[in-house]
């Protein structure tokens, strides 16, 4: 799997947005609201953590600080995800699509909650409920990448694949 | 990867929904249109393909058909993604988030493109714009199956790796 080495948040942030920076912002479609959907992916293994709100304001401030932000109808309000919960996603890349009216900001996320329920995505039930339902592909690595990512901080020599999961004989 | 090999699809479809899932659909959250925010995810390689808006009604059928269905605000008329296109979208797994106010639908998508451009996925422009921007991973995952997905389909013995890359030596 190859890694994005260079994020947003890599730069040298907070900073002042270009004039053709603010101009694409006005150019994208925002709803009565003032809103935009703001799908948030995160950008190593595609699995969808949440969908929020959007303004023009908030989407400012993501791109000036490299974290997202976002408006919270119901508190009428800017919201930097992660503020009580230090659970902070770092953007690494934003899209938006071919009408102009829905983002995906991929990102680099804090901890292993994204939700507030401390699932890692909001996404977590399936319509119809079902017991043993197969687990997408797009999930599965999600869990791999979740066995290998402490071997990669053991220092020392590059551990086995035997190391990264459980077996009930110790080697001798 | 380990590929879900059941699908809503694959059941006896069209079907008439048992009395819980219809229930399931009103306990949903809804806007003041009535309307459901759906995301449309390539169940093998996660790349998010499309965002649409989904009503009661089409998120009915969704589930009666196996294949998406969605709410055309401009046309304020019920649409069969593909039906002008041959793009449908197969339905793997539907998922709603913690607030039941958005829904990610995981399709196996039929042809290269979701977008009515001909782009793979709708979101195929960044903010802001860049040449040569960091590939997110999810999407290098992409690109790996668009080379082996071919090499799957060749009858016979099971290929090597060497026949899903192109070379330049013609194999002795």
């Amino acid at each position: 799997m190859v890694v994005a080495s260079a994020s947003l948040a890599s730069a040298n942030l907070p900073r002042t947005l270009l004039p053709a920076e603010i101009a694409h912002l006005d150019n994208l479609s925002y709803n009565e609201q003032g809103l935009i959907p703001a799908i948030v992916q995160d950008y190593l293994d595609g699995t969808v953590l949440m969908m929020a709100w959007m303004n023009r304001e908030s989407l400012q401030k993501t791109l000036e600080t490299g974290r997202t932000w976002f408006w919270s109808r119901s508190r009428q309000a800017l919201w930097p995800k992660g503020e009580t919960s230090g659970h902070v996603q770092w953007v690494k890349q934003i899209r938006y699509d071919c009408d102009s009216d829905a983002l995906v900001i991929l990102v680099e996320q804090v901890g292993e909650a994204a939700c507030h329920t401390g699932a890692r995505s909001c996404f977590f039930r399936t319509l119809p409920e079902k017991e043993g339902d197969p687990m997408p592909a797009a999930d599965t690595l999600s869990h791999v990448f979740a066995v290998v990512k402490p071997a990669r901080r053991i220092p020392g020599p590059i551990p086995t694949p035997a190391a990264c999961w459980p077996r009930e004989t110790t080697p001798s």
